[in-house]
């Protein structure tokens, strides 16, 4: 029955909001999260965005996620700020906390934000985006829950505890760096085993505290391994001291599984967010023209293939030209994550999924 | 001739500071730097401590590191500043752009500083550390000349630049992460070669753009790789862009070699420093307890060898627990280095070299 569905981003945004306040989230919420989703299939990068509606909707459902609340600052200072999500949907959360640093930012040249009760929020490039929109440099980052060891552990130790970065230019498309800490993520590991393949040595560590490559073994007798080892684990520790320990969020195991846990629970989720104002130092086009010159030079660069060296994001850029102009083609596996979605919230299938 | 050498981490400072107030630094800034080497060599980082000291006196010498300057503001708003070096030794400098931001963040919760006009700094783990002392948390970083290239690159288009954090516990050591960004740092892929041994395919990327085992390429023919690929080279746009562009310094190719480029000349590094008030968002007792908690929980994860994980920064507080009870055992190429130091200053060689 599922099958790839061409769909404008207009059409999409309206369904998932539909689908959003069918369930009683609220209206301004709903288009909160439609925005980060639908940017995010617009983007390509399809398993951050639509597809995780339905989880989303059966924790609304449950409770996990309540709809009767807004997230708010709990203490702040003249460039800092902690925010209390009161477990809403972790999008709303992440946009309020960076919409937060970036006012702090353009009082002191930089705002952190720190958040606490937050739940999954989707592609953390999304929330340091909203910083470049602002002409500012933007971080986002947050904890999750274990999944990645350490060099030599036998079990998780840290969640995959995903960083995001987004400067601004002048002439070219932002600058946005999205990445989890983890050499790939989970799907990927799935995926290669679905097709039968072994899965390369540094991509998951067994129960023996080993490399393996055996990616049967994914998710209950493996942990995935931390991108170029203790970096990776190293970064990961600076993300859950960020994101978990100063907000006073849930830290490693405080932390549910948003996809598995019961979805009647909060998840406890830390985030946070940084913003760097930079007007406040530098005039804005000559950071621009600056920027423009650093992405110019790393396009020269002679390439084994002869195509350009692409900077972090511009492969999601050009994928989202092509998807305002021609429409989003969703993957079977979005459509159907999509059809189970607008069931949950019982709104009609629309007329371009059918 | 050379030969190792155990030196208390008194006579190792006062020995370093002798050779570099004999070339003209002031008193104070001898001092300052002389501290960050012997520190970095008292955690056991050998390739960046006072194995060093005889280039950075060659630039002083010649003039491209200058002694009759003093680093200062020359911009700043509430939570940042832009600080120009004035080509005085970067550990100087460094040490002022963390103490400002330290000092800003005292009173909005956050401060950065950027720094241009900055040179080769050292250990960025010494300066993040800074902050890690005054219960704050820290981040410390700078560009470089390129040698580091991005996935496919034929070319280097990148410094390793350097990426530091430190956060305070309690009852344990302060976390410190110090990595450059490429796989590994040039010295090992020479050091392989010397060995007769081909390097790991992901070290690094031949004159072809593509990976490559032959070490002899090292370093005229080809770049480092960076660590974790496409994650490695984004992080290092990042750090460009915040150490590079945003304070006015040096970009990629715009920075001078501070070790093989005429020593007469500034070479124009870019850094920055991030501190984040804990004490303003939490009190540092229950920051202390959860950072506490961290540690313990990654210290009890079952591992392979039956040996605990260690946290950033932990083998280097050992080492230097060991060197101030029993002296710091430096390395042949370190005394060899130190030797001539001490030649190119004019001062004595201690008993302790000899």
């Amino acid at each position: 029955m599922s099958k790839q569905a061409r769909v404008t981003v207009a059409d999409l945004h309206e369904a998932t909001a539909s689908a959003l306040r069918a369930v009683g989230v609220s209206e301004r919420h709903s288009a909160t999260v439609a925005d980060v989703l639908v940017t995010t299939d617009s983007w390509g990068v399809f398993t951050h965005g639509t597809k995780l509606l339905a989880p989303y909707l059966k924790r609304v459902l449950a409770g996990g996620l309540r709809t009767d609340a807004e997230p708010r600052v709990v203490a702040e200072g003249p460039a800092w700020a902690v925010i209390d999500g009161e477990s809403v949907l972790g999008h709303v959360t992440a946009c309020f906390a960076m919409q937060t640093a970036i006012g702090k930012a353009r009082v002191t040249g930089i705002g952190y934000a720190g958040v606490r009760h937050s739940c999954h929020f989707g592609a953390a490039g999304y929330y340091a985006w909203l910083a470049a929109k602002e002409n500012m440099i933007g971080q986002a980052m947050a904890n999750d829950i274990p999944s990645m060891g350490a060099p030599g552990s036998k079990t998780a130790v840290l969640g995959t505890n995903p960083f995001a970065f987004a400067a601004p230019a002048g002439e070219h498309d932002p600058i946005v760096l999205d990445m989890a800490l983890s050499t790939v993520a989970g799907g990927k590991v799935y995926a290669a085993h679905q097709r039968g393949e072994p899965v390369p040595p540094d991509w998951i560590i067994g129960p023996d505290g080993r490399p393996t490559t055996d990616g049967s073994l994914y998710p209950h007798q493996c942990s995935l391994s931390p991108m170029a080892g203790y970096k990776g684990y190293g970064l990961g520790v600076m993300n859950e001291i960020l994101t978990g320990v100063l907000p006073g969020a849930g830290i490693t195991w405080g932390v549910g599984s948003w996809l598995f846990d019961d979805p009647a629970k909060p998840t406890h989720h830390g985030a946070a967010c940084l913003a760097i104002d930079v007007g406040s130092m530098m005039p804005i086009e000559a950071f621009h023209k600056r920027v423009d010159a650093l992405i110019r030079e790393i396009h020269a660069a002679p390439t084994a293939s002869g195509v350009p060296l692409m900077m972090p994001g511009e492969r999601e850029w050009r994928h989202r030209k092509a998807a305002l102009e021609h429409g989003i083609e969703l993957p079977v596996d979005v459509t159907t994550s999509l059809v189970s979605a607008f069931d949950l919230a019982g709104t009609r299938i629309p007329a371009w999924l059918r």
